[in-house]
């Protein structure tokens, strides 16, 4: 019987990213006061996958001294939300409804990195996945796993 | 940078499941008046991964004749639980906790096969993922994805 | 400092339910062929709230003889689908998009209780949040907690 | 029926906290150095209920200038943690599994304030609900409500 892709599938078959919509994510990360505070960067932007990437400081920390689990969390949830927004159309932005986020493992290490990816395209609505890493000693361990909803909104304000 | 295996990790490199423990789930899951309810069946159960399916029949629709979301949730539910069971000590049980689902499609069609697959075994807690997917006409599609958290518990009881 | 209320505010400023919509509410839960199989009954309909309870069956048990975790979240599921049904416009539907769900005690009894709310109706998206009750000799015990978004769907079809 | 108290039962028939208890809370969250990032400080310690509030500042917004998600999820994820630890036993913590959040409305204000609150106590899992408020113009609007599970561990040193 054919088998069509599962709820993960790879991305390979989507339409490259047009640079009006790659600009438009980098200036909206760009206006996060949040990924700042937390020295986060956009490390690849595809579409339907992005990857954000933030290193170790005293600041984001738990009482152990770990990446604390709403860093993770918010990390993982900029880049689900700019998966949604490479995938949207021309004037319209994709809003969080909600998510659910599994903590793996202790978040230790010098850097984490989330990837975003959209598993299910939508008018209405977008459901994405994310896996958070974290690096340490040139290792990358799987520390949360996400998954997401978007609303799609008609408007250009909140691009 | 060397990188380990992401959340969604292929289960090729896991132990085989023992003859004992594939009997402990055919038993239990022979007891399931819900599974029996909805005619379902197990079609396959692998060492951190288990695939259950059921046919169409009124008795499982919502109000268009699709198949009920609750009933899709059950057939995750209980895949993902006994793939949880497959990866669980002698004398151990894996109890659900929680989870989250995402209705991805509308669940139309002959048979619904929902596979179920540990993401991250623990001592504590088992986390494990779930796809679910109805096939018509010859074609699957992907309706659901879960997220379940179970909690092991040491009981013969509870296998 | 005034205070509005919280998520889970009472229903009781709601306004009525009318006539119509409790109609469309009871005939589209006797389409549900899983709500017949599961002998459930609709126990009360209001605005924003609705209640389903189902008698204990063999047919809808897990390994222990227990209500399945998936007629659990079943019945949740209903209860909030239909919640919020009973608050969207004329010729709107709510469909399910995702829901999470808490399993907290054995569902071990002689009925279980799904209660369904509506805690933030929009024009859409709508959450709900369900609570599950088992009774057993008289006495009734929270048994689920459910967490659910629907899309807000313009189509008579869906009612 | 006589009717036990639903999942989201008032915390007034609980212990008081210890004081040893609440100073461990005190000192376990001044070492978050998220907490400190935020401007975030404990405004209510009970047993079974926590209450944490922080200013808007720059830092915690996203592109439009609002409360980013992330740190909404990152406040009602203490929330919940603390009202996790101020009921566990003596020499025992809350290690936070996983939590579900649904953003109900733009996080838009001066202040933002987390409620976590424990709707299941357990010896191996704890059951919190958060609700976060926005305070603008001296009112207090529901922006966010979160479902989450915690595991009890047996360590001094997780305290």
């Amino acid at each position: 019987m054919p088998l069509v892709a599962p709820a993960s599938a790879p991305t390979a078959d989507r339409a490259p990213l047009s640079a009006a919509r790659a600009d438009a994510i980098a200036t909206s990360f760009s206006k996060q006061g949040l990924m700042t505070t937390f020295g986060a960067a956009l490390t690849r932007v595809e579409a339907g996958e992005v990857e954000i990437a933030m290193p170790w400081s005293e600041g984001v920390t738990q009482q152990h001294g770990f990446f604390h689990g709403g860093a993770v969390g918010a990390l993982a949830d900029s880049a689900c939300g700019y998966a949604a927004l490479s995938m949207v159309g021309e004037g319209e932005a994709g809003l969080t409804a909600e998510y659910k986020i599994n903590l793996l493992s202790p978040a230790k290490g010098e850097r984490l990195v989330a990837v975003g990816r959209v598993i299910k395209p939508g008018r209405t609505l977008i459901v994405a996945q994310g896996d958070v890493f974290a690096e340490q000693d040139g290792r990358r361990k799987a520390v949360a796993t996400m998954l997401m909803t978007l609303c799609v909104v008609r408007t250009l304000e909140h691009v």
